[in-house]
């Protein structure tokens, strides 16, 4: 079992891939800090102690939050199947310069997206930086795809 | 670590799941699609480059966005934990025929999801082919549980 | 591959694993129940059998389906990191008792946190077993990562 772990291209995986899932794990923190900055909760009973009228002011959404929710769905929908898909690519065996350059695309573009998209960025910063991430993903799944089939 | 990928059944999981992953994806372009077409977007800076009535106009749910985006998030929720329990499931060993049969039927069963979903056919339809998916991944890991216990 | 299966680690990750996903996937039936007995659904289709007044009453939002969906997307944002970053920490050779004593308290956090949140409980006892939870999976991935840098 450790014998992965001593393989190059399983630890530059880990480590991009535990880096990409902690970004895409802070983003609750943020959600909840702006529905306490801005004022703006989902469930009753995280606006209980306030006072019968405030309370039904504070159940609302706000875009700031509804932004920061976005952003994390979209962090759900593409660095989930980034972790996934980099692991059948990791045990593939691919060259280790190719494979870090794929790791490191992809994180680099998931963090430039979800800044474009928490600062809302002029377009199209945000759109650009999800199709790198996107583009990285589909080029993995794409070399273990050709090996299986031997293209 | 080339081992994993000698095996018969962690290739047919690699496959089968990189399909299924792969759809998913695909649900992210095909609601830009929707976004575009039917003139509804959710972030301001995707609409900056028109004029201040049309960008309110714009910024606006459509049901046909809605109902690709419940689709995707579906997938999340089911290709995901399918993904995450068949990897352990090929590990327990299983026989290859067994195997197989249970990642074709998922991956049927998803395809024919999406297809019913964002085709807005008649129930049950949709739920159906849900249910099948769900009992695929259940049977998966009764079949770990059962191992670890010997039942 | 079978010697994966043979680790006492991997036994422990892949029971609670398995526990945690099915968890989650049981909030898809959750909120079809609730969608059923409340009377709230989302898609044309599921109320298609109805007349035409009663079909548009039918296509609304609940709360209660609102707050079990808002359970299950939370579920997604923690239950996958925790089987993705366990999985690497698993690979990465930790003692049996630290680890067992992880996946413990990260499965008795999120069954708990199902609870205060389906029933609404007062906070903090859904806040806090939330942050439990992210605790939880940070350990792990602080424990891979300082491995890899020999901190």
């Amino acid at each position: 079992m450790l014998d992965l772990m001593q393989d190059e291209v399983f630890k530059a995986f880990s480590t991009y891939a535990l880096i990409v899932i902690l970004k895409m794990m802070l983003m609750a923190p943020l959600t909840t800090f702006y529905r306490v900055r801005r004022g703006a909760f989902a469930s009753e009973e995280d606006v209980a102690h306030k006072s019968g009228e405030e309370r039904k002011k504070l159940l609302r959404t706000h875009p700031d939050v509804e932004r920061v929710r976005r952003c994390h769905q979209n962090d759900l929908e593409n660095v989930v199947p980034f972790v996934l898909i980099g692991f059948i690519y990791t045990l593939s065996g691919p060259q280790l310069s190719a494979a870090i350059l794929h790791f490191r695309i992809f994180t680099g573009s998931r963090i430039f997206h979800t800044i474009s998209y928490v600062g809302a960025f002029h377009q199209p910063c945000r759109g650009l930086s999800f199709l790198v991430g996107l583009a990285t993903t589909v080029s993995m799944a794409y070399n273990v795809l050709s090996q299986f089939s031997n293209l």
